[in-house]
Parts: structure tokens; C-alpha cells; sequence
């Protein structure tokens, strides 16, 4: 028996907020594409839904726990649109836990999933997904381009570092106040700590470019930021 | 042992799109209230959150099986909101079949459902709902004062009926191509059959009177209309 | 990747009240054979045990709900005798609902299923998997050998109908009382929508001739009449 | 917070058989009575039913196991016919194991129950939730009035002993052949291993004096053979 | 479709309590061996940790099912440390009773289950696994050689049976008080039930060695003792 | 209705490892007597048979994944312990996740959890679990007597914090590479997070005190440290 590697490609909540069934269209081409020689796992955010949903809940004074859940099930709305424009080849629910990813993706088949539990990000999702599945590359696909030496709102000289280690990413994140949200969400501390016990390589990418998944992934063409896991 | 008689309110799905969390809140208020002589039911529509994902799975050419599904994942996202509101009166886990919501409503709790299936409103579930609660009364909120003669849209003498047989609103929805969308969702014909054959009086009525549900149902103010199972 | 395309067969649950182990042992043939080209999903009625613990219920007051329940529950049994005679053909576990069955039926394998929610027939319930299932045809085995234009117990010169169209199907259901019971359950309203909405072709047939099925599938060989979702 | 005894009621699937909803009814009385001053568990054999599915699953070569499934499957809708009937005071759904029975026991509420597992008799379930529960008491309701030392179908001198020792019981299902399946099925070996080691007092009595169950349990009233588990 | 036929293996509890990552990694290999040509089950017991929670659990008073219990959880982690160890060809998930066992199966990898239920032994659960697996043979690895005609610690002059009938084994049970506690768990009398009524042969093995188990299987090689269900 | 205020109880791992059972009976006895005046759930570690399996895993070259999970069951088994310990007062089954937690704890029974997910401590469980239920207190009872400002083990003069802030908390435990495993474990970054944006007050506890919890709570008897959320 031959088993494929693994990959997992974490989407950014913003992907269904606007163009969500065009950019959907996209991914679905690179994970057919894709899911013959490799076997996929996708981590979706919440996006403007989660933000909702957790912005009435605040109205109405429900526990932190509480908002973050109703993020997540946003979340796993997201996840449920992509696994049903997959079809055939993806796994027809979401898991809500990774014990539960776990079983589902035994089925073979693509596994899509939203967030598993409050406190953590689904970047963090995407980590244990990566570490679970011994995948030894996780895709992030986020409305940057890639990751900055300084904020390039702010800074006009602001580099995008086409390499870097995960300690330099944190060194990054720390240093800075201007550092874009988005880009922080992308590794919070669970998330580190994940990729770098089991050492997972981390490329930051635009998902406008998602229909390059694929070259970028069989033929390291060269897109984004990659994250090692010195 | 003595037990509450139980009361179900349909709520539209409008009611979380335009100040959906005081809207919450002051359903909160009602129920709290409500709670301590009856055991209440809540069942939630999808509202605009439901259209925008089946909409974009439309787009993606889903199955009509699967766009329902999408909206009632929305749903279930409305009703997990209330849910939470409600605090510890409340169940704080959605069912998702009859048979589900059965098993939570024995927890002596207010529980909160979504939809249930495809091919059905969230009228019929509703009905179901108030069948299997042994529920003489359904209150349908809506964003409509009540059920009219005609379309009062486009007929400036159309006429609120106070009171109407079932039979005279199966009547006015089938011959006027006219009648309000919202309208006819409220019962659709499985929720039509469940509410004859179980004998379940339905009170159309407008969630902005939402506050004064407590009236309606122990004073027996006069809100909205009134359809008798005949 | 190549997938089969999908076949739904909704066996009455009459099937089971004579000569039942003959029945499904015909059945089982029938499926092994299509299974190496199509897909198919199989929907069971209660039959004489469903009516005998729907008795029993109305005997004990009970509500229309859990009337059905116990009608349900009794044609997952029949469900589950069918899927255990497949063998490792079928998903040896009968689903409840049909978020239910969409998991279950990305297995790859046969399901088997009974009724899923009080207030809809398993004509209904059949209607729903063969739309998930993006099935075109919809095979109703029962006790009649097709749709007649008349009641054939009542009118003499009753003529059976080899192709007729959906809406003509509705015509002879309203028109007449006299319809036989079991024709018409092969089409309650809920079922008529789904089959509408999503064009399924409905082929009602004898379950005596369940053994020609094959041939009637791969073949189109001429049993029963064909209802064309115009 | 203080917590009321336990027992547990076995009773035979020929319940069902015949007067099935006037027996229901009557035990529906008794366990009400019961349940203010009792928690309350209650064991459903197959009977008929169980016969019918397991006979056409033989037809068709099931292994035995799938043949006791279909029993255990027949057991769970007597179970579940008892559990609607007696409404709010009992759990509404049917558990399908111990470790299942034990959380839905944590409600507070009188729960139901059918088979749990091939291999093992329905007696074996009521003997090991008796365990469960810490009962001190296990009633059996079947068709005969109690346990005689031979066969009362073939000895005219057959006696029922009033009181008896499980060792005593053992020596009699040993010895004879002749002994009623019925009173066998009452406490198979794993039944036997279950009383001993947690002693529980086993009461055989016929299930046409149910209304009278009240009375043993209160007031020790004279019925049936008591089993003690010395 | 071809479909394997499949073999049960029996793991004694006492494989995990020294040398158990080696032990497990000889398991791992034997079966990945085995899996090309047979569908592998594999039953494991609970060891010392069972005993150590067990023994908690007296000194608390809890009863003897809550005991069973704790022992059946401990067996649990056992087989999830097996299922997790065997990677893609598992399932990665331990059922808890046998229709999860039955569901899980139909996935067509192998599975690992610890305990069932309370009552019974691991052995037992292994006969029921056999059973539903139509599995011809049962392996029953521990810490003996195999089956004595006495107790081989008592007795010099024990000699082991490279043969016996089930018959043969439940005498030398029954007569000898003397015989090993882990021979007698390895058939109490539900397993001993089911083994005789589905004809299931068990080969009894020390799990030293595991290694020669495909040799075994495979070319018939001796070793252990074999027990004829005649 | 009023409800009871929440508190929640850390149990370090190590507290089942030696005198467990003693230990137990301590903690059922005070939370006996909280439960009269609060909610309360306790969450356990896993302890020196968590580390068991996970060498054993790490042997076998499992992913960090799925090494957590061997640990996290580990400690389930511990929490199942502990709910059957305390009887009909507890929920009997141990939740897997946060949302399960939710659900049982809706039960008004004291709930008992081990872990939830990988690449999170049980402390940040416990942090969850206080944040979900609007505990504004969570119980660390672990083998130190609180948290010092260096090492005691180290340094003789180091010093007992009877009250400390998060903040000095951060940063006792990130200048100091010998502060003990065991203290760092109470607060790992996930666990920190949630408790700031909560603002619970942590109070660190040496187990060997449990039977004082109760003065401790109600009359704020001074033990251990107090770490304010400031």
C-alpha cells in the first residue's frame, strides 16, 4: 500500500467575504488538481460572519468561551460551503475536534474543517491539522502577500521576506506594534509552538494566487514567505 | 409531579439582520419571563446569512439538497446565538432532527432549534416542533403585522384578519400569486398538515411586538392574527 | 477519479410482510449486480410492523409524532434487515437523518435508510436522497404494477399508464379519492417538490418484478410506469 | 440532596403480543405509583418481533451475531414504545449500552431499555443495569407465574417455590431439560454471575399482575418466586 | 469486488506492561504483513493499569459494573496505543460495543477494540468480534504457552495439548481449581458460547511469539494449542 | 430560579499516583460539601500514567499529536475515576472538548474532564472550563504549596507568594529556567490568555490540603497563592 503526503492550506476567513463562490471555484480546480498526489486537509477561518455573530453576542454579554464558539461554528459554515463545492473527493461533514478530524480523515478523502475550540486561532487549528496528518508544509492563504519586516502600511521601505525562520517571525511580531493583524492571527502562540516541535515549513501566501497552488506546491514556484522551522 | 404547558415561537430570520442583538434581548426578556409558567420552544429562520450561502452555492452549482442544508447550518447559527443569550435556562446545544430536539427537550430546559432538513421550511419545523411538545399554540414572528386578505403592498383596502380558519388561509395563499413571501412561509403545506391533523392554533404576529408576547399569551392581549385549526 | 452515477430504489414496506426473506434475497441480487455500475441508495417502508406499533401507540394516546416515530423506527428495521443481508457491499449502519446519510453515503457503499422525521412519508425521504445523490431516477417498488388513470379495483376499464408526466400524476391523486392508498404515499407533497425541483424521474413498478430490475435500469426495459418531472 | 432506591423491572417481549397497549397501559399505572417514592428502570425483551426478523435473517445466513442484532434492534422498539408511553417521567430515547444507560440514567429520569449486545440475554441486561444502579431488587414480569421445581407442563406435582436460592435455581435449569425457555432466558449465565457477585434479590412473577407490582414492592406483598442471592 | 477473509487476534493485557512499545512494534509488523491478504482485527486486554484503576475503584465502593468499567477504559487505551502505532492501515478510533466495532469495520481498515461492556471478559469480546467478522480463526496471544492438561506450576508433569476440543477445555476448566486465572480468562462462558455455536477455532499462543503469528496463519506452522469447536 | 456560583478545581496528575484512592475519597468529600452552595467542575491530569503511554508512543515514533492524545485519555481515565467516585452528584461521562463540556454541564451535576486537545495543557482546560461556566475562581491543587519567587528547591531563601500578579506570574516563569515543571504546567501561554481577558483569580494549592478547600472557599481561609488577573 502506497499512502500519499500530506498538505494542509489554512484559508483566511476574508475568502468568502467577497468573490467567496469565484475564489471557492479557484480552490476547488487546485484541490482536484492536487489530490492526486497528495492528500489534502483545509482549514478555513470565519471571516465577516464570525465577526458578527461574535459582535451581537458581545451586545448581549456572553462569556469570551461563548463569542469565540460562535466564531468558530462561522467558521465551520465556511468549511461546510467548501466541502460541499468539492463533491465526491472531500469528506461531506466538518469535524469539530481534532480526535474528530482524526477519524474522518482516515475515510481517504479530503477533510475540510472551521476552528476546534475557543482560545486559539485557526492558524493553531491548522498546526495541529499539519502535525496530525505529518504534513511537512502548511499553505496559508490570507489577504498579504506574504510576511514584512515592518508594517508596510506604515513603513514605505518595508521588505517581504521571501525566507525567514520562525524565530525571526516572532521576533517580528513581538517587536512590532504595526504589524498587521492578519498577519498575527497567522501564528499565534499555540500555533509556534506546534510548528516548531514538529518542525513544519510554513509559506504565507495571497489567496488571490490560490489557482498557483499547485505549481507552487509540485514545482516550489517561487510565491510568498516561507517560514522555516529552524 | 406537575408539568408547565408548552408554547413554541417561530422566530424569522429577518430578526437577526437589523438589530438583531436587541431584538435578542428583549426575546430574552419574554422568555425569562415566560419560563417560569411554561415550558417554551424556540425555532430560528435563516434570515439574509442563509441567502447570502446559498447563493454562493448556487453559484458553485450545488445540489438543492445542499443549499438547504447551507441554510439551515445558518439557521443553527441563529439559533445557537439565542441559545447562549438565554444562559442557563436555555439548552445550550441546537438539535439538529426531531428526534434530537426530543431528547434535549426532556432536560426540562428552553430549547433552541434551527432548522431540521431539506425540503422543509422552518415553519414545519415549527409545527413538528409544537406536535411532538403536545403544544396548543405556535406564535409565528414575523416581520409582517399579520395575515391580510390580500397583499397589502399592492391593495390599499386590504384587511388584517384578527382571526381565520386554516382552510381560509390555504385559500388566500393559493389564489393570490401576491401574498407576502414571508407569509407563505409560515406555513408551508407540511407545516399545513401538521397543524390541522394535530390541531395547533398559529398567531401570526410582528417581531417588533416581540415585548409584548408575555400579554399575548397569558392575558390573551390581541396582537396579530389568529388562525384556528378547524 | 471516476464515480458511478447514483440510483435510489424505495422498497414499501409490504415487501417485508410476505415472503420477506425471498423478497430481499431477490433484492440483494439485484444490487450486487448494479453495484459494479452504479451507485445506489435504498429507502425501506415500515409496512404491517409499523402500522402495528402505531396502533399500539394511538391505543396509548400518544402524539402524531411519536405515531410516526414508532413508524420510522420500525422501517429502520426493515432498513437494517436489508443492509445486513448485502454484506460488505452496504454501510452496515442505518442513517436517522439525511445529514445523516450524506455521511454515511461517502462510505462508497450501499446505504440502506428508513424514515427520517415524522410528518413526511419515505416516498418523501426518497425523493431527498435521490436529489443529495444527484440521482435521475427514482425506482418506487410497491404492491401496484404502476400508476393507473382510475382506481383498477373500482373502474373496470382502468387503463395503466406507461408514461405520464408529473403534473398529470397530481391530477389523478386530486381528482379522484379512490386512488389506492399506496400510490399514493409513493408521492406526498413534499416528495412532488423535491422531485419537481431537482427533474427526477420517477419509475413506479411492482416489487414481484424486483429480480428484472436490473435489466430495467441498464436496459430500459419496458415495467411499470415512468414519471416524467416536467 | 437525598436520592431515592432503585429498581429494575424486566419485562418479556410476549408483553407485547397480545393486549400489548392495555399491558403497557397498566405498567404505565404502576411505574407512575412507583416513581415518587423509586427511580425506576425498566429492561424490554423482543418477543414476536424479534422472532419474525431473526427467522429472516436466518433465511438469509446472517452470523449469529446479526441475528441477535435484529433481536436486540425488535427489543429497542418495545423500548421505546414503553418509554413514549409513560411521557415526561421517563428518558425518550433508548439507550444501546450500559455506559449509554448510565448517562441517561444521570437524568433523573425512569429509562427504558432493550438489548444492549449479541451473546447475552435481555435478562443479562436487566441483571447488570440492576448492578448499575446499585438495586437491591430485580423484578422479572414474564408469562409464567414464577419458578417451580419441574416442569408444570409436564409433572401434574410441579410446585412454585415461593423462595429460593440462586444456587437452588442453577440446580434446577441444570438438571432438567424440560424447563421453560422462558424461565431459562430469566437468568442466563452471565444474568447468574451479575446477581451473585453484586446480590441482587431476583422476584419471577407473571406480568398479567403487574398492577400489583406497587403493592410487592411497598408492602412486600405475596407474589411470584423470589430468588435470593445467597 | 474480492473481499479477504479475516482473523481475530486477541491481545492479553500483560503485552503492555513490560517490554510493550517492543511488543507492540512485533504486532505492527506481523500485521501490516498479514493485511495484505487478511482483513485483522485485534482485541486487547486491560493489564496492570486496568488492576491499578480497578483497585482505586474498590477502595472507593464502587460497584462491581463501575469497576468493570474502569478495566474496560484501561483495555481502551491499549488499543488506541495499537490502532495509533499500525498508522494508515487503522482505524483510528476504538469502538466501544459491537455494532461501533461492526461500523467501524465496514471501513476496511483494521481495527483495534479494547472492552465492551461490563460482565464479560476481553475474550469475549474477542469470540463476539470473530463472530461478526465471519472470522474462521481466533488467535489468543498471552503469557502462556498454550492450554495444559494440568496446571503446569503445580504439576511436572503437565503436558500441553497441541489439540483439544472446546469440550476437552471446558472439563479441564471445570475439574481443576488450580488452572492459570489468564487460561481462564481466555474463554469464560459467553466466549465459550459463542466460539461453539459459530464454530470458531482459537489458537492459543504466547505472545513472545507474535513475530512467527503470520507464519503461523499463513503455512500453518505449529505452534501454541488449537481448540476444535466440534 | 437562582443558580449557584461556579468554581472549578485543577487536580494535578500526580494526585491518583501515589495514595489515590485516599486522595479521592478527600476531594469527594469536600466537593460533597461545595455542591450545596456552588457549581463545580474539576478537571485532572494525567500523571505518571499519562507519561507511561507516552514513552511507550514516542518509542513507536508517533507524531507530538498523537503522543498528547495517549496523555490526554490517560487523564479521562482519571477524571472517570473521580465521577464515579462522587456518585449521583457527578455527570458519569467525561467530555471531550469544550463543547461537550458545555453540554453536560447544562445537567446542573458536577462535571469532571481530562483533557480536551493537543498542544494545550490541562491547565488550560481548567482555564476554559472557568471561562465557560463564570467561575471567578479557578483551584490549582498541585504537590507545591504555591508559587514561589525562585526555586525552593534551588534556593534556601526563596520565598512563598501568599498573592501575586498575572504579570508577576509572566515573569517569574520566564527569567528563571528552575522554576518548577510542575508550576510552570498550572499556566501555559493558553491558559495565561484566558485568564487575563477573563480576569479569574488562580489560586495555587498543595493537593495534601484538599480536605481545607472547603474553609478555603467559604471563608477564605489563607492557603497557597493567589494569583490576581489584574
Amino acid at each position: 500500500m502506497h499512502f500519499n503526503p500530506s498538505i494542509v492550506i489554512k484559508i483566511s476567513g476574508k475568502f468568502f467575504d467577497e468573490d467567496g463562490s469565484r475564489n471557492i471555484s479557484s480552490l476547488r480546480d487546485v484541490v482536484k488538481n492536487l489530490s492526486s498526489s497528495f492528500r489534502v486537509a483545509i482549514v478555513s477561518g470565519g471571516g465577516s460572519n464570525a465577526r458578527k455573530y461574535i459582535s451581537m453576542g458581545r451586545d448581549l454579554n456572553l462569556s469570551e468561551s461563548y463569542l469565540d464558539l460562535l466564531g468558530i461554528w462561522a467558521s465551520r459554515l465556511n468549511a461546510n460551503l467548501i466541502a460541499f463545492a468539492l463533491g465526491d473527493i472531500a469528506y461531506p461533514v466538518v469535524p469539530d475536534s481534532l480526535e474528530d478530524f482524526i477519524e474522518k480523515w482516515s475515510s481517504g478523502k479530503v477533510v475540510v474543517t472551521g476552528g476546534f475550540q475557543p482560545g486559539q486561532s485557526t492558524a493553531a487549528v491548522a498546526a495541529l491539522v499539519a502535525e496530525a496528518t505529518n504534513s511537512s508544509t502548511l499553505i496559508v492563504a490570507t489577504n498579504v502577500d506574504g510576511v514584512y519586516d515592518k508594517d508596510p502600511k506604515v513603513y514605505k521601505d518595508a521588505v517581504m521576506l521571501k525566507e525567514l525562520t520562525i524565530n525571526k517571525l516572532k521576533e517580528i511580531l513581538e517587536n512590532s506594534q504595526s504589524v498587521k493583524a492578519g498577519t498575527y492571527e497567522l501564528l499565534d502562540p499555540m500555533a509556534m509552538k506546534i510548528i516548531q516541535r514538529s518542525r513544519i515549513k510554513v509559506i504565507v501566501m495571497n489567496y488571490r494566487y490560490i489557482s498557483s497552488l499547485s505549481d507552487l506546491i509540485k514545482d516550489n514556484k517561487n510565491i510568498g514567505s516561507t517560514v522555516i522551522p529552524e
